[in-house]
């Protein structure tokens, strides 16, 4: 028999997701997104113009920058402003990020526009990662809308930039048991962490597990794989809900 | 006749304040203060010990850093921590900040504990360094408050590390006219700019003016004096509701 | 029908791979590995003594530092010593090493010694990162033996640090068709494009798989993940053909 | 009764004063300025072109650069570019000195072109942002005449981009007691701290007091503000006499 | 009556020297070249172009960039990459390798093209800088040869970009006496250390010595340069061999 | 026949050499030294204790850092602090100083004291390297005078820690002449570039000859020594002067 989670959901049940569209004034889409306690800013910002390694290509560009308040965790965290340098963790986070969005984007559609997602974690408990994934893909819808609407992108009969949505999900074996959508408790506990991100229509972007403590066999694997794929489905749901589809 | 302010206020008259207490579950005190449209989130997260410096002496330190989303502002602004160095305006602020601060603090009763206060500004349409101080000061207080009760600090007989409140604004000449608290479209407009810090019982813990156009004669120092007063005594009245005293 | 592979191999075949031990004099234990035309010198280093965080737990530590030599690429590639900074990828590769090898690593039997990995690519051709992990180990291995065999680390009796062996290979779908230990030019050409590193009793320790075109599906992540398995077990032979046992 | 000040002054007297022009022989203007035992040697460098935001306005630039030698004060102080980054205080003062020059130039008559100050402290007593600001001006209405004279600026009749002079002093309280012109051992002891720049028709250009204490309150506010113009008005005139007007 | 050499070697004699050409596959030329256990990695890079400062002039540049791997010394030194700044000693002997390969070259016969010396020390035995140096050269020569074949650069019958060879040693005086080709450990026991700098035709490149304990005099110093002048002509040999010359 | 020099002095002749000694307040010993115009600041400050590396040793260590301000050279040069990194001509000449001063140190008499030098150049033109190794041993011997006045380091009676003076100059074959001393104009055209640096009982402390142009043949360097030996022992009698020996 396994101890029940602390916060009493069920071992295949996301935290209450809670998704604030047009949080900011300023940014072409934003999005405040909530994993119960882990709080998520995301911003969509739109330019004109593509890096210089693809300039001229008539192709578009996504990327991300991913961000930790100092007070978002437990004990206070350095700045890397301040420390002058980003950490190897937060690169690895804005690429997974960047990567990510990249995968339901047609760059031809986009032309050479530069879309930047802007993820910066106001509170942190467990799975900033794939709250910001989840959270940056609806900034990205609407700014797609929006910069359609402007004219700054091609308009509403033309192909969409967006090729279909993304959502992400932690999953971890905590005593021996599977469970969906780790908070910082069971994160730390967990012996093996997986981060999943998929498409809307099921298929898979990113697959990244990691032991923590012991190896994990193929059964293993084969479990976190299915609750994966049900907590993005989930997920997608929550999306498009929120984009009022 | 002088043209009237766009948001339709009084020249003398702040823009809607909102200080929203305990925004954030870890930090000792925490405050999302809003100045009409700016938006600066501040945290006040305590550690024992000092800076080495001031080690010893008995006495306590409270410093604070100030930085920007770069979705914050009309146009994204690149992160300091991917520059690799921290731009002298955000030096600048961070270090007005901590002054303001110090200046109401009582380092003996304080004891070698440290007080970091983050002002992070979330939205940014004019005077983003006067609501941080005005903000941080409220979260400053939670944070005492909280210490005092965890026993981390002396408690309530003893004497409080606080010496007083604190809380700022800005005040500027646009088309001859002085104004109180700008919002951005002001700001870039005003011929002279200032800031001025007040603690709770009407004296001066910082005054900075700048002549962003013309040089400014004394009557007009002594105008924009006033204003400041009058604003920093309104705010004053709102932190102390806030924290319902 | 499929085209066969550029270098003629089978699908599920690894390159030619070459081990060759003792390759510096200074170090512990060093290690040339060659897939194919990859080529990487991994060394491990020992020193008495843990980072700050860990003094006095009575664990060790094993950490790893990647990175590539300007001409081992096609197009030389700039010094991170020169930019003043580390890039994203380097960060990456550095930590997925490090969590690699500690998969197999008893930190009490380690004691407060560290173990420092550095794998340089000195000529790329696809697939830096898994050779790199898998020659580290053989270093660390070697490493060990040395340690234990000059009383740095207990003797032979006692338990030793290393509880197994540790392996990495790269995997993709090319034209629609998985295939074992990619080269470059089919590395650019995959759509899904996967590292897996397993311990040499064929459980996982890191799964990292990424769409770079289109998301793949359930079915095609199973075929990776049984050639990963297959490429691992083949290399844990290799690994154990050159350590003599 | 108040103690006399340590070096004889009465509280609203200046320091000596001294400044020596052409102190350098290949930059445009150059200024060794003394304030008691400060000095700071002042260069003003011409150069074509506007940075990069301004090209094309027609518009000329006036910047300026602060910087102190490491054994300018009385314990060395280590260098900036071998900590690799311009500490807040350096910043800040920088800035400062760039807006107080910038109040006296035309833009237009300047044309695109760009002035750099470069004010290093070569030794330090207290006020070596006031003096950097009253010397450079000297070096910039000698490099503005040079510039004139070979015809790197519109010449005589035309408007002079220099629209008036400017100089600062610094100011206290100490003891009670406002004083003028602070060295060192008044400066640490000051209970407040203000530093004014003017015109050289007694307008004001920046005014940036601080309670390094308890606050002030407007009497002693207004006490300050009346030596500091004194104190400009002084410096005003010794600096006309230098340039031989 | 002097002590022996541990190596064996005669005072005069060099030590084992081996020069493998084409050790990587992606550089215009590469060298393996070993001074006994001292062994480095020198690749000569090709690109069109040169740097800003020389464009237009129809001239082309040769640069050089020295590194060492971290395990390439007797004990574990840190990567500059991670420390984030390249230290005096890189940067002095990358300087000396450019320096050194820049007096063989006509600038006029490169064209605007630049060609990147990398040398990365793989181990260090002593004599690392000459080393690079004697090995960058035959990098170099390879690169020509290939960029000549390849209509890079002008072909067989246009003068050569190279103008003659360049090798260089190190000298020292080791309890009194003068010897070639220095160690390790008599490099750390040198009174005197130099390193000698020339072309294949017997004429100085650089000349750098220096006084580690006691300063030296004229005798001493002509001592040391025929020793330098013997070791440098040996090396040229060696070099036209490996280039089958 | 060749050219007279541009300045009329003989090819053996040092510029006016001007060496004033306390030109700071702070600093244990300060000298203003100037080779013609040429000037830099040297200024000796001792602080207890050695760098980790020697602690517990009983020796002491010198050390110097040499940077010019922007405004000495003829083109403004951009700051290295705002950079963030030091170049490497800095680094190399900063090296250079250290180990020149090192050679006339004896570290037992010095205890586990540090004297930092800080050579500052004020106004180049050429030789600056040499005015202030030249320079900044009068500043030492002031300091080391002072601190054992002061009983900081052992008294008259002890041994002191200088062993020896030492000189340094610039020699350079220009149109084929030797000469001595070279400022900025003589210096660009140089085929052949020397510093010498000597005791003042006439040994070699370092010799550091660079080809600029053509490689230079035994005779000339041997040209090259006899001048430097001529200029060094001018220089060595001009320093005893200015010291009141």
């Amino acid at each position: 028999m396994t101890t029940p989670r602390e916060d009493g959901r069920a071992d295949d049940e996301l935290r209450p997701i809670k998704i604030t569209r047009g949080w900011l004034d300023h940014a072409a889409g934003s999005v405040l997104i909530e994993f119960g306690r882990t709080r998520v800013l995301c911003a969509a910002s739109a330019s004109e113009g593509v890096p210089r390694w693809r300039k001229g290509s008539g192709l578009g560009w996504v990327t991300a920058e991913y961000a930790m308040l100092p007070a978002a965790t437990n004990t206070r965290s350095d700045r890397e402003s301040v420390k002058g340098r980003i950490g190897g963790r937060t690169h690895e986070i804005s690429r997974l990020i960047g990567r990510s969005l990249r995968a339901v984007i047609d760059y031809q559609a986009l032309g050479e526009n530069t879309i930047q997602l802007d993820c910066d974690v106001l509170q942190a408990d467990g799975g900033t990662r794939t709250a910001a994934i989840t959270g940056a893909y609806v900034a990205l819808a609407d700014a797609v809308a929006h910069l359609r609407s402007t004219g700054a992108l091609p308009a509403k009969d033309a192909a969409s930039p967006l090729t279909g949505s993304v959502a992400a999900v932690s999953v971890g074996i905590i005593d021996g048991v599977p469970r969906l959508d780790l908070p910082y408790v069971e994160d730390v506990r967990a012996e093996t962490d997986m981060n999943i991100v998929m498409t809307g229509d099921g298929k898979f972007v990113e697959v990244q597990g990691t032991a923590e403590g012991a190896a994990f066999d193929r059964a293993e694997l084969d479990a976190l794989l299915a609750l994966g794929e049900k907590g993005c489905a989930d997920l997608t749901r929550l999306q498009q809900e929120a984009l009022g589809r």
